[in-house]
């Protein structure tokens, strides 16, 4: 008996330990340079739930432009919404709050760039999809981000028609690719 | 009782693999490209020990001037000792041994700064404070270092008073920032 | 009774998140710069089991070219294998599957070089050995790579001679260091 629950306190004890370890590997598994390679598996499925669930949402994993720099994360809707729902792909953009907030200068004001790439055959010239925008300083999206309030943030409603993202190879193998890179030359670098 | 032995047995075996897991994630978690963001929260309370304990000691994370590169440390006195005990926030780094150690030139001679950082406000312009050295080749502090010597290494006894750390916004929500960074300019490359 | 198969289930179920974190770790673990540095320790116990089994190859840690790009896969044959069978320390290179292999280009066709290198003491200059090449789009070893088929790769069969070998510090407490270099310059850097 005495046995059992001593097993049972290092057996709860590992339990902390995994979820700490989990929430470490997390953040180092951010991309740190301003870049995101989003891999979205098993289109077919997630557009017909899209189609379903008139809020269904695909979130990116968080990346963030420098090691201490700016957090972003970007939302993916299949069947679209705004201007775009039931006829596009829509994809939005916001920042989120990180370790370093009160270190880096706000509003976000870094030229943000969406490419739809085209998983060309070896041989065949890749026909990549590519949107951009600079956020305006006066936007409300871009600035210092609270862990609190949720918002949607920039993007485009109508990125791409259901129609087109069904020619060439921007779907294979039932998988998109959605390459997002924040333009981080004019960052200040002190951090 | 069978059992409950087979249990304990994969519940030893998990703590050792959680052990190592920690210890991976320890060394993947280093900083390599020279450069340290240092984030010390609960400052007061850590400035009240180090006023009743004179060897109070912070120290950083370790952080690598590469992948494979030499790998260094900073330490910190918020009471200050040397010539700053009682009145400054003193300073110091030194090298630590690591993997690749045998590949390395000794002794270290690369330029350092330490820069305290201001987490100004928006629209105010931050005011950091900026100090730089390089070690000298006959110093003892920068020779291949030993895993059983300690070495309190090289730096500022008298960095900041503590005076000038509650002026502009030095210290916030508790929270402060130095940032280390080595010139990796003249490194080797070969590794 | 009951409350041993709880401790039971809790104890299963985290078999499975320490797998998942194992897994997670080992992705993030890979070098992303073309670059590897394989430390090989044991040296002697290796090079004597290579002597007695004419299979033994030792296999470097997976590489990747850049986060999302081509991975590759070193293997050193101390004993040597081909022309260099008993006289030879025999490497290869070959490319293995990665996750975004639908949007490289394929056959890789980037310059890779190979470096012994030598941990000359302090003061001397160290004397590496390199060499290098460019795959032919013509060789079968640099094509798309699939899960299921095994390569050797190209390589040296007669990297460096077994008595070449103990010249210098290639070998220093019986270990020794291999550099690895992709010549990453041409990769179209889309992703």
């Amino acid at each position: 008996k005495e046995h059992l629950n001593l097993t049972c306190h290092v057996v709860r004890r590992q339990q902390k330990q995994i979820h700490d370890l989990r929430a470490q590997l997390d953040t180092l598994s951010i991309n740190m340079d301003g870049k995101l390679l989003w891999k979205i598996t098993d289109y077919a499925s997630r557009f017909a739930k899209s189609k379903l669930e008139d809020e269904y949402e695909l979130r990116s994993p968080v990346f963030a432009t420098s090691r201490n720099g700016y957090r972003l994360q970007v939302s993916a809707f299949p069947n679209g919404n705004g201007s775009g729902e039931g006829t596009h792909l829509s994809i939005y953009i916001r920042t989120v709050s990180g370790e370093n907030d009160s270190l880096l200068r706000w509003p976000f004001i870094h030229p943000i760039s969406f490419t739809l790439l085209d998983q060309a055959e070896d041989g065949l010239k890749p026909s990549h999809v590519k949107e951009c925008f600079t956020p305006d300083p006066t936007w409300k999206n871009f600035q210092r981000p609270s862990r609190d309030v949720y918002t949607l943030g920039y993007g485009y409603p109508t990125f791409v028609s259901h129609v087109f993202l069904k020619t060439k190879n921007y779907i294979k193998d039932d998988t998109l690719f959605i390459k997002v890179e924040v333009d981080c030359s004019k960052i200040n670098n002190i951090i």
